[in-house]
């Protein structure tokens, strides 16, 4: 006997699939007793990272489709509700499900608020929808029905004794008419009434139904989380004739960056810089006095993570340039590294957090045999791991009373798991609209745990995918398992850490290739400038993907009108990302067959079908490839016996194709990419000009 | 800060895969305060059926090969150790794991004892040995390790405070070696004594370690539950001269079924049949009164389900052909079919446990608009659900104690999931022997979910697998996805139920070939007999599935010593099945190449490799078809210069074959297939005639 209804030593296990539903609500008049348990099986619930472990990720007015495999035994009606609300309200809101054949359902809601939603389903065995179904079966073959009248006219009479006052009588009277005096025929009429069976089916007789097991959370960010364009740029070499940079000289820099379109500015580290082991240019070990340093080698007299280098500027001029850019569309960035200079505060205040060796120094960063002794790792496992986590905490806050939301994050993968997931959903607890981008390049598991546990976007493999292989591979993984429900990519063809092969001996139409391939294949992407659209691509030494004269360490020049540069390009690209809801999605990424090892093809989609966006980008950047292409049109709608017209947004060109296979063919040295818009032949004056 | 740590709001949630160990074992100097937490992530734990909702199986002397992604941030050395125990046991027991590479770690345990096991992993950063390597590491560099020689020194001491006291001195004065006033360098070779290093492993300081959230279950059946070969007849035809059989006719039949090698007999319903909607030949209407009616249909004044049919025999005679079929090796399987007719006991006793209409009438069985009123379905939703679920349970505990330990179930998807779930569970923990086998023909899900709740082995839908294409994807998901790990098939080409279209037309190659790729595809397979040796293969009329003059509903006759049996070649392929491990299991079937469409080739081998035996079947049972067949000869570590030696153990010829393609041709008319022993060039007497 199930264990909730014996205590008798024979239980059977009620969890998972066949746990009861504890509210019961029935009235119906065979079920006086315990029912037995519910013969409904909810499996497989979809979507949910880790059986619910950790949160599915969607942004605001997106759709949580949910599919379940959902059955009984034997041939029964099913109905199936998905439960769903926002953390903060106690009850259920419902979703009708449908099923799809082969026993899977499916059911979706909407989130319309920042945080937190739970979802789960409920079904049960519908004895009312059962008898409706089969009566009709038995009507249509001739059956006389007039016993199923009479156990039909039970059902529903059971009904209205749930049902709401209003229709109660018009429930009681439609039972009446079902085991009336007049003829079977007449009453068989009426049983199949379709009108009163729709009021029937609002009140269903949930007594014996199955709750699933598990409450599947949902995380609900801002729109920015799933479709931003990032420029990173130093503002130490934004200042003017070699100087050092200032904030407000970064402020002069906006309607630069806001003329090519992006809408995140993220900023190196702006804290005091250590002065013991500082490097040099080129990552020198030992500098000379008035090297700048690395801005990630944080902490000096002047103060650690809370304060602002004093040759950038002040707190104050923080919170101008972040209104400026505010104004012009832009969201600023901070870097968070979390790691110390042997210089910082905390050293002093705090040895505590740092781990001692037994000849009394403090263990510097290593991986051995490489040591980094300008930097103190935080000692996570010390004994006063509390005070330490709260402060890091702190530091999160006090940028965050500065009014900046997103945070770029520095090698997450070298702090513990579980203080990550702790001090994320601190902050979102009063922050919700927060962004932690994960900077960690490092073991695949490891990136996706570091998702899983918090982060809104991450950094990823891309910057090292080239082939047509490669990117076919790696996207569908990111796009089209699992891992799409948790980790959002963010596509960066260059870092301050990371100058590409590709990039380095390539030019022009390599960095074009990549810009387009980074800003269309993922809805998050960045750039580090000038660098990227200035072209620069000197290694440190052939074979080295580190850049030579880095501004990590070093002041860079940068000469912003350069006439090769890719400012209007990058331009372009960013104002069809933000004219075409489908390059604002990754879930629709669809590659196409192109007959060419040196071009991929691709399209993706706007939620209700309206914006189609093929992408066709030549990977070679030396030579002109040609290939035909194969585009699914039914799944568009589009008659393949019918013409259509594509215009490619960045040469402006228009072409007139008809049927699936078209001729394409790109010379790198013009543009390496089309992004062809997809129209179908609709007759309109708009599109009469061109079909002339 | 973790819950478990404060009463402090700030609450990180401790579950999954960061959850803490909670006993705590360590004394080591430096985690005096209540430590940090568990650093290591324990995710995608493999084998688990529904995150260990649902047991695995497995049978007695198998090994559970158990994965898991296993990681924690940075670069620290960890350990991780598998626990596992037999339900029985208190305390776990341990078995080490190695990383398999990219985070994946792997171990394993064999299951010795019949019941439940359950496993689980436990890891942690390991300090010592991270030491050990990066000390390794500085020192190959040439760098200064003299604090790292102390901070060894620390650790080790910390060991010995942990190891047994017979390994504690050695240990103490093994860090006295360390920190002591010898040169640095003789104190470096110290440092990595390998031997030392051993013995410090066996105590690791495990005071900061993960447990995985879940302790997956394991089922270990008998080895019968995963290797078996099952005969089924009719008692009532196994009579002479057309007169009705017995029990004594089946002991007459035992030395057949012997000689064709089959280890299971399993017998349809051997009860009472009810006389009222009596079925008559090929299921017409109403009988003759002298029709035996349907053996399913079950119950008459005589008794029920507990009950003999009267003329079969009696109970000893069931006990006697029991003990006479275990002396040839064969062991008694009995049906289960829960439903009644309506002349069974239980309707005049327990008219509670059946649904009645609003007339007063028992509900029949139906699929509108298809009546069955020869059956009652027992109303598993009845206000008496408890004491009918009690007494099917006694049914099965009836003929248990009869020395009856295999049910073929029947139909066990018209009766609800939580009634199999319990009732199974209740029968194993006084006869964990028993064998469940599921009749249930249906939905994918709905077969797979009975699995999952506890039957030992399903029917599939192999019956409807013919071609090479619906064979291969089928086989694949059988025994190269997660359903391997629960659902055990066995193979069936016929039932009484089912003559498959491909045996109406294609006479005897075509049984020849359903039945090598149902006893070589699946460990567990069986026939319906004399049916299937004697080729019977007349459908009830042209594009139905059931036999003319079926054996459900009358006596048939059968000459089992025709002269174009099947018998000699049943017998040889059981025969090949008893001496072949590598036919035993399912798990390492693999599909090979073939250039020809009609040809399906694989091959499985035992665990240890050491017996691989290749199979290659004709499915074309009209034409003469041939290919080159490609073998993954490095898998098997046969080298592709070297000759070697396939015998064929169904015609018994030796081929000598070199290299991984070489020809197939199989001509349907003589033996419609190859079952292949791969032998390894070995020189050895036994080799050395063959290979003069």
């Amino acid at each position: 006997m199930p264990a909730s209804y014996t205590t008798k030593k024979t239980a059977v296990k009620m969890t998972g699939a066949v746990r009861s539903r504890s509210a019961q609500t029935g009235n119906s008049q065979s079920r006086r007793a315990e029912p037995s348990p519910p013969r409904v099986v909810i499996e497989n619930v979809q979507p949910a990272v880790d059986g619910g472990r950790f949160a599915v990720k969607r942004t605001l007015g997106e759709a949580v489709r949910v599919s379940a495999d959902i059955f009984a035994e034997g041939h029964d009606a099913l109905t199936a509700v998905l439960l769903y609300r926002h953390a903060s309200e106690a009850g259920w809101r419902e979703a009708p499900m449908r099923e799809l054949g082969n026993d899977r359902w499916e059911g979706s809601f909407t989130v319309g608020e920042l945080g937190s939603y739970v979802f789960t389903i409920t079904a049960w065995v519908d004895h009312f929808r059962t008898w409706r179904r089969d009566t009709e079966k038995k009507l249509l073959a001739g059956q006389d029905i007039s016993v199923e009248l009479r156990v039909g006219a039970s059902l529903i009479e059971n009904t209205a004794g749930r049902a709401a006052a209003s229709d109660q009588k018009e429930l009681e009277a439609w039972a009446a008419s079902l085991h009336g005096k007049s003829r079977v025929q007449e009453r068989a009429r009426s049983a199949l009434n379709e009108e009163m069976a729709a009021k029937a089916e609002r009140y269903p007789d949930r007594s014996v139904a199955t709750l699933y097991s598990s409450e599947l959370p949902v995380r609900v960010d801002r729109e920015r989380a799933g479709f931003s364009a990032w420029y990173e740029f130093f503002p130490r070499s934004a200042g003017e004739n070699g100087k050092h940079g200032t904030l407000a000289d970064c402020e002069r820099r906006l309607d630069y960056v806001a003329s090519m379109g992006f809408d995140v500015l993220y900023l190196p580290p702006i804290h005091p810089i250590g002065h013991t082991h500082r490097k040099g240019p080129n990552n020198t070990p030992e500098s000379g006095g008035s090297d700048p340093g690395s801005p990630w080698a944080i902490g000096a007299g002047e103060g650690g993570h809370k304060a602002i280098h004093p040759q950038l500027g002040t707190l104050e001029d923080l919170r101008r340039l972040r209104q400026r850019a505010a104004k012009r569309g832009i969201e600023l960035a901070l870097d968070i590294a979390f790691q110390a200079t042997p210089d910082h505060p905390y050293v002093r205040e705090h040895p505590e957090w740092f781990r001692h060796r037994p000849d009394g120094s403090i263990q510097y960063a290593e991986n051995p045999p490489k040591k980094y002794q300008d930097i103190y790792p935080f000692d996570f496992e010390s004994t006063h791991w509390r005070e330490l986590w709260e402060e890091l905490k702190s530091i999160f806050v006090f940028w965050l009373e500065q009014g900046i939301r997103i945070f770029r994050v520095d090698n997450p993968h070298t702090k513990p798991f579980a203080f990550w997931e702790w001090v994320i959903a601190e902050i979102r607890k009063d922050y919700p609209e927060t962004i932690f981008l994960s900077e960690a390049f490092t073991r695949p598991r490891v990136m996706y745990f570091l998702a899983k546990l918090g982060f809104t976007q991450s950094y990823t493999y891309f910057t090292w995918r080239n082939t047509k292989h490669e990117l076919t591979q790696y996207l569908a993984e990111l796009t089209q398992t699992g891992v799409r429900e948790f980790f959002r990519p963010n596509f960066w063809p260059n870092t301050p850490d990371i100058l590409p092969e590709y990039l380095q001996y390539d030019g022009r139409p390599a960095f074009a290739a990549r810009l387009v391939l980074a800003a269309t294949l993922s809805s998050n992407y960045g750039i580090y400038g000038p660098a990227f659209e200035l072209l620069e691509n000197t290694p440190l030494a052939p074979g080295r993907e580190e850049y030579l004269n880095s501004e990590k360490y070093q002041i860079r020049r940068w000469n912003l009108k350069q006439p090769d540069s890719l400012h209007d390009l990058i331009a372009r690209v960013n104002r069809i990302r933000q004219e075409n809801p489908a390059l604002q999605n990754n879930r629709s990424l669809r590659f196409h067959d192109i007959d060419n090892d040196q071009i991929l093809a691709y399209s993706k989609s706007s939620d209700d079908g309206s914006n189609w966006v093929v992408v066709v980008v030549n990977l070679d950047p030396f030579h002109r490839q040609s290939g035909w292409l194969q585009l699914p049109l039914e799944e568009f709608h589009l008659d393949p016996g019918q013409s259509y017209q594509v215009h490619d947004l960045l040469s402006n060109a228009r072409f007139f194709w008809q049927g699936a296979r078209n001729y394409i063919e790109i010379d790198p040295h013009a543009i390496p990419a089309h992004i062809f818009l997809v129209r179908r032949r609709v007759r309109s004056e708009k599109d009469f000009d061109y079909f002339m």
